[in-house]
C-alpha cells in the first residue's frame, strides 16, 4: 500500500492545501496530513486547533487521516509505515527549499521519497501568512479557506 | 486622472525607494506613498517617523503624497480614489513575493491593478534592513539614503 | 499623453499577450502592438501575418494600435512620441531577461521607462511556443488564442 | 492501477534519468518512458536509437516500458490508459517551464495530473545536453550514462 | 599576499562550510574564518562556543584562522589586511542575496572584492538551520557536522 | 602559482567580461582568457576574430593570455598548468548553468575548481547577444564594448 505523509504547520489549512490533498488522494492509497508543532515558526493557531480545522476540511476524501507531530519527520513516516513524502510547489523559492529537505530527509533516511504536486492555477498563490494578514485587518477570505477556518482565525484575531 | 499607491514599511525611505518614486511621478497623475504600520515586521522606526521621514524625502516632487496605513492595501486604494498599486522589482526573490501579493489583491478587489517598475542599476542593490544593518554598526549610509534618514537613524541607534 | 510601447515576437499574439493589452489600455492613453520582425528567432509565421493577426484581436480596444518594426526599440519609440515601454512577467526567466533588456534600453536611451504587468494566473502558462507546438500536433488551441489565430496556425501547418 | 508517463526527448537517456526512473517505478504500478520525436529539438540521436537505449537502460526494471511518440502528450496519455506524467526537477529553470507545462496540460486534459520527482545530488548536475558536448570533444562520459550509450554516442561522433 | 575573509554566523559550522574553506585554503595565501556575532539573528550557540567551534574544526588547516566580530565587515577586512571576502553558493535565493551584499561591500569600500565558491554537491543541501532543528529533536546529525559540533548542541538541547 | 582560466565564446568581448578579467588579475598570479570554437552556438564573430579582438582589449594587462580552444576545457585546463576556472555571475540563470558545469567539471577531473566573480553593476546587464542585436541595427554599442570591437561588429553587419 502506498501511503503519503503530507507534513506542514497548516496555519491554517487553505484551499491550496485542499486542492493538492484531493490530487494526491486520487494518486495514492492513502494520504496522511502531518500538522508539524513547529514551535520555531510560532505558529497564530495552537497544534490543536490546525490538527482540529485540517480534520474538518478533509472530511470529505476517505483516505485521508491527520496527525499532530513534533518529532523527526523521517520518525513519523515509520510509525505511519510511509516512505514518501508529499510536498506542493508553487513558486521557485518553495521549490529551492523543498529539494533542499528533499535531500536531507534523503540522507537521515535513505528509502524514503519526496513527491511534489503542483495546485490548480488559481490555487497558487494562496499562502497561510497572507490569509492570516488579510483576516487580522479584516479583510475578506472565504474564497481562499473552508468556512470553519474564517471563523476560526475571526474567533482569533477578534477576541 | 491616474492615481498609483505605492505601498511599503519604508523602514527607512531609501534612495532605491526615491529612484522609483521619480520615475512613477512623471508616468502617472499623482503618487501616494502609503506606509504600512506592519505590526508583524517589527519596524526599527515608529510609523510616525516612517511617515515624517517619506514626506521630507519627496518634497521636491508635486505630484506625491504619503501617507501611513493600518488597514487593508485595498481599502486604502478605495479611500483614495485609486485602482493602481506601484511595486519595485529589484530581484527574482522580489518578483515572487510580489507576483502572489499582486493576484491575492486581484482576488480581493478585481479592478486592482499591480504596475512595476525597477530601480536604476546603481540602486538596484539598496535594502533598507542593509542600510539599518550599517548604521547600526556605525558605517556610512550617506550614499544610499537621504540626509534626514541618515540623522533618524543615528539618532536611534545612539541614544 | 502617455503612450506605452508594447513590444514582442507575437508568433502568434495570444491570450495572454490579450489580457495584458487590455489592462494596459485602461492604464495609459494608447497602446502601441509593435511587432519585431526578430529574424534571429526564425519566426513560424511572417511579419504581415503576425501583424494582421495582432490587428484582428485588439479590435475591441479603441486606443490601441498594431505596428510591425525591424529598427531599433527605441528608434521606434521616438517615431511614436512614446518614452514608456510595456512587458508582460509570467515567470522568473522572463524577469531576469526583462530586467536585462530595461536596463540596455535605458543605457542607450536615458529617458525610456520600462514598466511590467502580469496577466490573470489563469492566462500566466500560456506561450506562443507552447500553443504552436499543440498546433503542429493538431491539439485544440481554442482556449488559449482568438479564432483567427486558430485558423492561421492550422492554415500554416496543414497546407 | 496506477501509470506514471515519463515524457522527454532522452537525446540520450542518462544515470540522471534511469534514478528517477528506478524511484518512480517502486512508488507507482506501472512507468512508460515516452521518447518524444522533438524535431523541433533536431535531437543528436535519431528517434529508433533513443528509443532502443533506452529499452536496453531499464531492462532491469520489470514494470518499466518505453515506446516511441510524435502525437500530443495527453493522446498518448489515453492511448496508455495513464493520467500521470512525471517529471524530473533538477534546478530553477527547470522548475518553471515544468510548471507552465503542467499547467498547459491540465488545460488541455483536466482529469491529468504531473507528479515531479528530484535525482540523487549526486545525479543532479547531469544533463543530456553536457553529456553529448563531452562525448563529442572526445571526453569520458562513463560516469554519466550507461555502457550501451558511451558506445553510441562514440559511434555517432567518430564516424 | 592573497587574504580571504569567509564571514558568516557560523551557528554551527558544518561540513559545507569546511568544505568552502578546505577548498579556498588551496587557493588563497590565507582564510580568516569571520564569526559575525548577529544578534539580529538571535544565534542559538552563543560567539564564544561559535567561534571555538571553527576553531576546533579547522584545525588540520594550517593556514586558516578564526574570529568573531561585532563591527562593519569592511572594518574587519582593514584590520587583517585582507581585501577579499569569500562566500558560499549553494541555491539561487543564497546567489541573490550574495549579490547585494557583494555590491553594498563594493559601494562602502571600493577596493573590496568578492569571490564566490560551490561546495561539492553531496555538502550543498546542508544548512546550519536544518542541522539545529535536526539535533532539536534528537536526530543524527553526525554526517552533517563535525563530532565536536554534534556534543555541542547535544549539550545545548538536552540541559 | 594560481594561474585562472576563464572560458567563453567571447562573442564579442564585452566591457562585462573585462570589469572581471580586471579583477581576476589582481587577485591571481596569470589569468587565461579561453576562447571557445563553440561550433554548436554558431559564433556570429569566427574563432580568429574572436581571439585577436580579446588580445586586444586585454593588452594593458601584463598577467592576462588569450588563447583559442577546441578541447574539453579539463584538458586546456592540463596544458596551462591550470587548477581553477573563472566564471561571471550576473543573473540567477547565469548560476544555474554555471553551477551545473562547475559540478560536472569536478566529476570530469577532481582537482579542478570553479571560481565566481561578479561584474560592477553598472556593467551587470551587458550580454554579448544584446550588443550584437543592437550592432546588427545600426545602434550605439560603443559604452558597452571596445571601440576595436565597434568596429569589428561594423565591419561584419555592413558588408
Amino acid at each position: 500500500m502506498n501511503i503519503v505523509v503530507y507534513p506542514g504547520t497548516f496555519d491554517p489549512i487553505t484551499n491550496g492545501h485542499y486542492d493538492l490533498i484531493e490530487r494526491a488522494a486520487k494518486m495514492f492509497d492513502k494520504v496522511v496530513i502531518a500538522v508539524a508543532a513547529s514551535p520555531g515558526k510560532r505558529p497564530t493557531l495552537d497544534l490543536h486547533t490546525r490538527v482540529a480545522l485540517a480534520r474538518e476540511v478533509v472530511k470529505p476524501l476517505p483516505n485521508v487521516e491527520v496527525t499532530g507531530f513534533a518529532c523527526l519527520l523521517t520518525e513519523l513516516l515509520e510509525q505511519q509505515g510511509a516512505r514518501i513524502i508529499l510536498r506542493g510547489l508553487r513558486a521557485v523559492s518553495d521549490f529551492e527549499y523543498e529539494l533542499q529537505l528533499a535531500n536531507m530527509n534523503r540522507a537521515q533516511s535513505p528509502g524514503v521519497e519526496s513527491v511534489f504536486l503542483t495546485p490548480a492555477v488559481e490555487n497558487s498563490y494562496i499562502s497561510s501568512t497572507i490569509v492570516r494578514e488579510i483576516a487580522r485587518l479584516g479583510g475578506d477570505i472565504s474564497q481562499h479557506v473552508h468556512p470553519m477556518v474564517v471563523e476560526a482565525l475571526d474567533r482569533h484575531y477578534n477576541t
